[in-house]
């Protein structure tokens, strides 16, 4: 098996006209790397979930726009914009509740006509049209590039939370699989796992989906990480084992006041950490940390279809006809649970609503 | 669908030699009662969880090595004993960790040997084996309601921490599919909704093997309660919500200062529970209370094999292949995280040492 870490989640092939991606609907157990092609291939992968994660399906939806306009035949630049706009939407509508997608979308579209002013409006249309494409693709590269670079700068400033021969454990998936290279949860792992450090990551399996057992344990295993898979009801009674030094998570949303919402269950994570002393982290690219939301009371939870918990991961029906299923898909950790919040920017500390401010009011 | 009240988990059909069980393996998606005749049967349906949980186990091996005794035809005492030793250490086989298997076995071969005492020594021995059979029947039956009255008795005091309107949690299944009739931890349930209370029950999944899904929301929907199953890591974000009134779970041994272990992940519910002000209450037959025990500390944990996790409940292996898996079958919730202990004497509550002390005393 090769590593996670020879892979890159998300690969722009220019001379193929494809982006490169590991089919995730396949894992664990099979690795397989996909090429798309179409526009209705590059929709798929991110309706099936063959891509998924928000980084990575920005990165996706980025190249997605550019190789849909690579070969345009546009006459004039209004006409270039008329598709430009056409296959935005198209790619926006696989998964319409991403923000990472209409975000990258919006930025590629934004910066076409940012660039565009640049140009002599004078120049021949073909020429123009190819500087456009060419700016694209560098535009795509430079949001792949932006999000590597801030997974490594979180998995820096994580790393110093870290020492040799340390337990540590995380909840659901903020691994490579849902970035391009390091995740954000994982960053800290790898870096330690690189620089030769004897580390043991237990995986919460993340119920329904069980994005822990099949994508985190996975990645971690293939990248020669001491992984070791437990029930999302276990962490507890393995806490008070001692086994663990420090917890590391992602996060959807993390409100003004330092309350992170991220995938179900962490909360409860955050609850057996405080109970047994294990410093408890939240790994967030600034983009994560909304400051137009005042606290977790604020975040807006999403439930999901009852199917994912009574059917999906199993070969018949688990639980009778008829009964409710209460399957929300996230939760709310409270800030005062919380011992840091790692961003590419350094480490944040409470009080998380002045943290906060000033790493705004500095960038 | 007929309620789950309809039926006792155990019971024996005298007149046909038989046990007569639901097979709980074929549970939530088909209800079968089935009869138990030969010695195999009954060994093969508790070696392969047809029926299960102590109190059940315990029951269905009292009428068994009673109908295994009940055609005899031995010629002295002695051959009778030597034939209940053999019987009894064959049932015992089935599953050799459960305690209440050995412990009904004792009971019932202790009581021939004290009944036969009372029985003139002189009298012709097929007469003496008639009788001596008759009472291994009358205590067998003794068993099971003796079960049910504890049960029923665990019910009428957790009755009294319930209102009509209550929302309430529960792990795993100490229902009455574990024991003959209504259960411990769902036994305040069962009496709530004859009384005509409008309750509403959460019901955790409780993975890996799905005990909440299966068996509790099973049998509280047929009963015909409202009954919504949630995933083990979505009971904090419940809880949250408000919806939550009070937990009830059951208990596989509570030491002399209050500390239970319970179903792995009960610890977390206890931990969610203190955070957002829910009463955490361990239903408790005294039989589970162990003096001997100091503290929660001094309780072994099982370890159980890692299939559980990464197959059992999946079409395919849902983690990757060479990772490690930590699978406790149980944890200990700590003495102060809990509210009140609902036994058949009534509620214990904090400082349990001395609640339980008193209650010995008493008793």
């Amino acid at each position: 098996m090769k590593s996670i870490l020879d892979y890159e989640t998300v690969a722009l092939v220019d001379e193929d006209d494809a982006i490169e991606i590991i089919d995730q609907t396949l894992l664990p157990g099979t690795t397989k790397i996909i090429r798309l092609h179409t526009g209705q291939e590059i929709w798929d992968a991110i309706y099936l979930l063959q891509v998924r994660g928000a980084p990575a399906i920005g990165v996706s939806a980025g190249f997605g726009l550019y190789l849909l306009m690579k070969h345009s035949k546009a006459g004039s630049y209004e006409e270039f914009c008329a598709g430009l706009k056409e296959k935005s939407d198209f790619l926006n509508s696989s998964r319409p509740t991403a923000v990472n997608l209409s975000w990258a979308l919006n930025r590629m579209e934004k910066h076409v006509k940012d660039y565009y002013e640049s140009l002599d409006k004078d120049a021949d249309f073909a020429e123009t049209r190819q500087k456009l494409v060419d700016e694209m693709r560098d535009e795509s590269e430079r949001i792949k590039a932006e999000d590597i670079d801030v997974c490594r700068r979180i998995g820096e400033n994580g790393l110093t939370l870290i020492k040799d021969g340390y337990g540590l454990l995380t909840h659901c998936n903020a691994g490579q699989l849902c970035a391009c290279k390091y995740g954000t949860a994982t960053a800290p792992m790898y870096l330690a796992h690189e620089k030769g450090w004897n580390i043991k990551v237990y995986c919460d399996e993340t119920r329904p989906l069980l994005q822990g057992a099949r994508l985190t344990a996975y990645e971690l295993h293939s990248a020669g990480i001491d992984t070791t898979l437990l029930c999302d009801n276990m962490s507890a009674s393995l806490m008070r084992t001692g086994a663990i030094n420090a917890i590391f998570v992602g996060c959807d949303r993390v409100a003004a006041n330092g309350d992170a919402a991220n995938k179900i269950g962490t909360s409860m994570v955050a609850l057996a950490a405080k109970r047994y002393n294990v410093p408890f982290y939240v790994c967030a690219p600034t983009s994560t940390i909304d400051i137009n939301t005042p606290t977790g009371a604020d975040i807006k939870i999403e439930q999901r279809k009852p199917e994912e918990v009574t059917e999906m991961w199993y070969k018949e029906r688990m639980a009778p006809e008829g009964i409710g299923v209460y399957n929300p898909a996230f939760d709310v950790t409270d800030n005062e649970l919380i011992t840091g919040i790692v961003t590419e920017y350094g480490i944040l500390r409470a009080p998380y609503d002045v943290a906060i401010k000033e790493l705004f009011n500095k960038e």
